[in-house]
């Protein structure tokens, strides 16, 4: 196709070719900025408020309803079950008696390790797949999501709180900052999802997230050493040096042979089942009951050979029963009250960021909404009453959540299923558990943190944004060399620096006009785009606040100064216009004028005329009540680049 | 003009008029998104950090120059009076010396006053207007600022320090810390600036710092009714219920006539003469040298009535004698130490404020370049050797300024001139202020601080940017009604709450074809625009990333959702293809992707096409990297709305 034929033209100016004529007998055609009707401010408020809070339009059911079916469809908006639940059928069941009882199989021998990640006593892991997960299938949203104890949010909540107390010194003050710890983390879930703020999770970006996990996954694996080899004396540290070190120092006298084989053979079972898994997509159920399996065989194996008199480190003890009432356990005062708001408030949030990408995820793979907040004040919740109930923070598991997804859940009833089970586990099952050796705990941590080190996602962040993976790295460098809050710290900080830098720093670009069209586009990008002598067309690439007013102004300055020695050195017309292409420029705040005004201010000083490009409606409506369209006038304000162009230098455009 | 002749046209869409033609032939006309060349990766780190940091390009002149001469330019960036001075001539002399004379004039009073404010004895004021001009004058690259102690920071500083220590039980503690503050506020200063950093003092918005120092302003007035009225025992206290209550209280017996005789008449007096310079721009000195005067007559007055003797407070005792050494003063140890930087970290930064910001304004109107950085390096040598010559917190002052800048001020030489005036009263007229009345110098305060309650500027604001008025009136009130440094910190978080915002939830718009044209507009904003039945087209007017970028999905899927609703009960087409416009979308990141596959899954399982109108170099970038463009097809990605909207239905162009 010829440009002739057909000229691009994205500057809302007409082609060249067929306006050429009307241009030359300076038809004024130029198109006019429209300023938008003017706003009422109560409007203009309600609505910035709305979007900031109730962008989901969370009431939208109530609108226009009676009292009553208001009162309902309140009480079914805390509690989705009433809704969902009267739809419920046999065929669904089918499919979440089959999840359920999956997920159970994978979460009764994962809870028992996390626990230990937790320094808490397994029975604990145990509670916290017990009452959780019913509480979450009365006022959750998601359909998919697998609650209970991670290993991340384990590790972290065992970092902050070992941090405070020994649990080996006082291991009942530790168990009850633990459950206030818990308690605060549900307070803070459930306040954030209440006051709308859920948004504030966002700022840790997907990035850090990536990262953090990694580190994590790192740190836990390590952690797993210890029962993986057998080591009696282990290092309380958590950072790469030191767990290494006390491995080697171990390694000539501290490692136990027969361990080692069980741990191993089994991670490498567990691996195999894992990698049948993802070849065969229907065979998902495999690395689903492997874990359980290995428990089992590992734990009949060492009770015959009574391995664990040959140094094989065994669970030996599992309480039964169900989870006794914590509340008194709970402090509701003195110091350590607000030790653990703090811890909970830290692992609350890191437990929700993983919860509520989780539910993200699946919610769009199945096509249904969440509302992000609704589903803080649930899983906020359902830490409440765990807290109350000997149940430690518990949250969506990634790898659950997939199994349950993969296994054909089709509600939250299979989170019930998987409680259910748990809850006859603690009833009967539990001195069965006697002989199950650590090592084929360890195994089974190892083979399920090993997902979350996510190269991939690594590998394309570093691709997509290099700021991103300087966060992602940051993260997972700091959890694994630091400690799992530096890392968090580190994580959170880089997001906040990147806000920052993109508010600060906006791109700018100077324009050439693309030949044979009336395009304007950056001519670092388009090499063959043309300048026009004597104009300057810069576009400005983002909304000109106080944080950046000063660095756009002096940036265009500074674009001008340069063009102005090339100028002089090339012996070419000297700058007589200065066009800003203001199409991005979403909005501008009172700083924003200020700087254009000195700008101008500026640019007359050196007989330079100010010209703008298509102001938005914000920025135009703006100009205008600040008086700074009649400073420059009005007939210097343009629709397009283009015209703007033209209206400089009529001639140029028959020249291009 | 008919919009055939010329329809405008600024979504790259050829005028449709001249293409319906080819268009119901169906040429692919269609133009393809260029995706720009790769960058490498070194480069382009270095070129986001060289705009973080670098970006006003400070080392140009260093470019392709002989060592020694490097070493003459270092000196010189570090030194420009080396290079103005070379240039100075007994022209610009006459005018500095005019200039500098009556800043002179005003300083001196106003100085004692300032020293007041900040509960430190009058001489100190005199002695910060001695020592860091001097160094500014050498160091400095603004040529109108004036350089002395200001009222909002001698307040501030008071403020900070009584917090601390009570000035009158021990007063040298008090002063002290008053020094210990200035070395740091000089640190901070200098280190922002060597560092780079001088954004982060953007941070605190224009909108912030016009209701900052409009409370300051009625603060320090408030404290002046101490001396005005000549009340005895005043509150310690700031805020205006306990000022006000205080001089109620005191009202009956505590008020001396004779002293709000002096006081008032004097201050009807300055106004007077302020109204004058207002009304002719050349008298501007008599407003300038009226304080002096009326401090003279005034005077002269209570020495031969001995008023004093009648309850009019006067200056008693001021030193005679230069600056001593406060070095050994200054508190390198201890728990001050910290207490002293803090002060000084949050008074620098005031300063540095107030100073950049008269910099900017002057630089502009003269139209020369100030390095801001430079500029705050500058500030902070004059502050560090300040603190060790018995001065306290000085920076550019905005009256004085716009008096030296009317005077006809050429360099920094005006303060040297000042300076030199400061000196000789320091050593030769001090006795001459035992009789000067407390009441002369309430009134010059007054006087001087009236003009920082900048109406004009807050109506803008109001009209210009809602939230910015709201960043205004918080500092306002939290000034007057609570403390300068918690209205400092409402200042600066509502402003860093207004970037959450900026970055969380930015604007998005359905877009509307208008009538007769190929433009794609808000249809809120020209109600007359069309949409295209079973197309919704959606502009984000944001880069997209982490902090909105889930907001950005909800917000798009909303809109989806009502205009489903709407289509439904108007039983017209359903929407088949959601086009959404990424002109102002000027980046995105990992998150961004990822909201966008989830957009792009939820809307497959609905069965709508998902079509991208001229993402920007750096997204197409990425979507390509992220393999997002192949997933929704690269033929689903167009340069314009216009054409995408062909794409989408070849035949409605022709009916619209």
């Amino acid at each position: 196709m010829s440009a002739r034929a057909h000229p691009v033209d994205d500057d809302g100016e007409i082609s060249p070719v067929d306006t050429s004529s009307p241009r030359q007998e300076n038809t004024p055609y130029v198109h006019k900025v429209e300023v938008p009707p003017k706003q009422n401010l109560f409007n203009e408020f309600m609505y910035t408020f709305k979007e900031t809070f109730f962008h989901d339009d969370p009431l939208r059911h109530f609108k226009d309803q009676s009292k009553s079916k208001k009162l309902m469809l309140g009480i079914q908006s805390v509690f989705p079950v009433i809704e969902w639940g009267r739809k419920y059928n046999l065929k669904m069941f089918r499919g979440d008696l089959i999840a359920g009882l999956t997920i159970a199989s994978l979460c009764i021998p994962q809870d028992i390790g996390y626990a230990k990640l937790a320094s808490l006593d397994p029975k604990y892991g145990l509670y916290s797949s017990f009452v959780p997960p019913l509480v979450y299938a009365c006022m959750g949203s998601s359909k998919d999501i697998a609650i209970g104890p991670v290993a991340v949010v384990s590790l972290l909540l065992g970092t902050l709180l070992r941090a405070e107390i020994d649990p080996n010194t006082n291991p009942n003050e530790y168990l009850r900052l633990a459950f206030t710890s818990t308690f605060f983390a549900g307070v803070t879930q459930a306040a954030l999802g209440f006051f709308r703020l859920g948004f504030l999770i966002d700022f840790l970006s997907h990035a850090a997230v990536v990262g953090f996990m990694g580190g994590a996954a790192i740190t836990i694996a390590l952690q797993q050493l210890k029962g993986f080899l057998g080591i009696n004396k282990f290092t309380k540290k958590t950072d790469i040096i030191a767990v290494l070190s006390s491995v080697i120092s171990s390694a000539h006298h501290g490692w136990n042979w027969q361990t080692i084989l069980i741990s191993a053979s089994f991670l490498i079972f567990l691996l195999i089942s894992k990698f049948i898994g993802k070849k065969n997509k229907k065979l998902f159920w495999i690395p689903a009951i492997a874990p359980l399996v290995s428990v089992i065989i590992s734990t009949f194996f060492v009770y015959i050979t009574r391995a664990d008199k040959k140094g094989v480190q065994i669970v030996k003890h599992l309480d039964k029963g169900l989870n006794p009432s914590s509340l008194r356990l709970i402090y509701f005062s003195g110091d350590y009250l607000l030790k653990g708001f703090r811890i909970g408030v830290v692992s609350g949030m890191v437990a929700l960021t993983e919860a509520v990408a989780i539910g993200r995820t699946f919610a769009a793979m199945k096509d249904y909404q969440i509302d992000g907040n609704k589903e803080m004040v649930a899983l906020g919740a359902m830490n409440v009453i765990g807290s109350m109930t000997s149940c430690y923070v518990s949250t969506g598991s990634f790898s659950r959540s997939a199994v349950n997804f993969m296994a054909g859940c089709q509600t939250a009833v299979s989170n019930i299923i998987m409680s259910i089970v748990v809850l006859l586990t603690l009833l009967f099952l539990t001195p069965l558990f006697k002989y199950t050796p650590n090592a084929i705990l360890a195994a089974i941590i190892i083979n399920a943190v090993i997902p979350l080190v996510d190269v991939k996602a690594t590998i394309l962040i570093f691709k997509i944004d290099k700021l991103d993976f300087v966060a992602c790295m940051g993260a997972f460098f700091g959890v694994i060399f630091v400690s799992v809050e530096i890392g968090l710290l580190i994580a959170v900080g880089i997001s906040f620096a990147k806000i920052l830098l993109q508010v600060t720093r906006p791109r700018t670009a100077i324009l050439g006009k693309i030949p044979g069209t009336s395009v304007y586009r950056n001519i670092n990008q388009y090499p063959e785009a043309t300048r026009i002598p004597g104009v300057l067309t810069i576009r400005v690439d983002s909304a000109i606040y106080f944080s950046n007013s000063n660095y756009v102004r002096e940036r265009i300055q500074r674009w001008l100064t340069d063009e102005e020695e090339m100028v002089k050195a090339a012996s070419l017309p000297r700058i007589q216009f200065l066009i800003i292409e203001m199409s991005p420029v979403t909005d501008v705040d009172t700083s924003g004028i200020h700087a254009l005004e000195d700008l101008y201010k500026s640019l007359q000083k050196r007989d330079i005329q100010l010209v703008l490009a298509n102001p938005g409606p914000p920025v135009i409506n703006k100009l205008h009540v600040s008086h700074f369209a009649d400073l420059i006038g009005h007939d210097k304000i343009f629709l397009t680049v283009a015209e703007a162009v033209d209206s400089c230098s009529p001639k140029l455009s028959d020249e291009v």
